[in-house]
């Protein structure tokens, strides 16, 4: 608890740094990774606090229900932006706890597919709502039209940033 | 390379999973997020690529050089968010290329601060403006009248954010 309240003030702290005297750009960018930063970081307490889990295994349930309860394990890596290593280790350690099984792959016989438990199933489902809620709370200050605008314009940005990475690329 | 491209692919895929059927306030987050990291994957891999370096060493020096070249180990790791062991590690390679040494506290004998060498300054002052510089280009396609609208809309995110945390005890 006292690190992610000590790390919302560092990052405070950190943006302030830059401030009044920098560029309008790196003042944005610092802005936007202090507010994300800050969002993650009450995220994984909560997950931790009232669920005893990690942001890693709320994103792989959260990519099985997106993916309506199967996913190869490539498809899983691709969507959690993590390395097949890792994503192997977490499902595995998902799969102890039984709250993913692995499946054949009904067209590849030498591959599987992870799917959700009934009690991946079930824990998801009590999670999704809470996260959702906290979500809500956080940006409760905004309306509904500062909202729109503020999705339009970081759609803007991710146009922007990654037009980027295609040209230079990297 | 491939990496970074992926994960700005897997990062869209994770956002448009969760597209028009659910709560604007969720699109919002994970729209947030995708901006958050692959500006953050990009800033990595050019560093990589350009200066040989991480985005924590590069963190280092930002923090060492906005507070005129000297800071505490503890007020070091408040500002980068990392723990005291962390920072340990970091400063202990840093040092070890010359980037940071160690200096006496001038007012606590017991304690020592962490201060830029030459060759540490003169590291950050090439990486500075090219940093500035991908920033920009990341986030040219909005008009500086969209860039202070989006500045003032985080701004009331990040406060909306951080009262909550103050609230709930996180």
């Amino acid at each position: 608890m006292d690190n992610d309240l000590h790390g919302t003030v560092a990052l405070a702290d950190r943006e302030m740094a830059a401030a009044s005297d920098r560029k309008l750009q790196l003042r944005l960018w610092l802005r936007l990774l202090t507010c994300s930063r800050m969002m993650e970081a009450a995220i994984r307490a909560r997950l931790r606090a009232e669920f005893g889990t990690t942001l890693a295994r709320f994103d792989v349930l959260a990519q099985l229900d997106a993916a309506r309860g199967e996913l190869s394990m490539g498809e899983l890596s691709a969507r959690l932006m993590v390395t097949n290593g890792n994503v192997t280790g977490l499902i595995a350690g998902m799969e102890a706890d039984a709250l993913v099984a692995r499946l054949p792959h009904p067209t590849d016989g030498r591959s599987t597919l992870i799917g959700l438990t009934p009690g991946g199933r079930a824990l998801f489902d009590r999670m999704a709502p809470a996260h959702e809620g906290w979500i809500e709370h956080m940006v409760r200050r905004l309306s509904p039209s500062e909202m729109g605008r503020l999705l339009e314009l970081l759609g803007k940005l991710k146009d922007s940033a990654r037009e980027r990475d295609v040209l230079s690329g990297l």
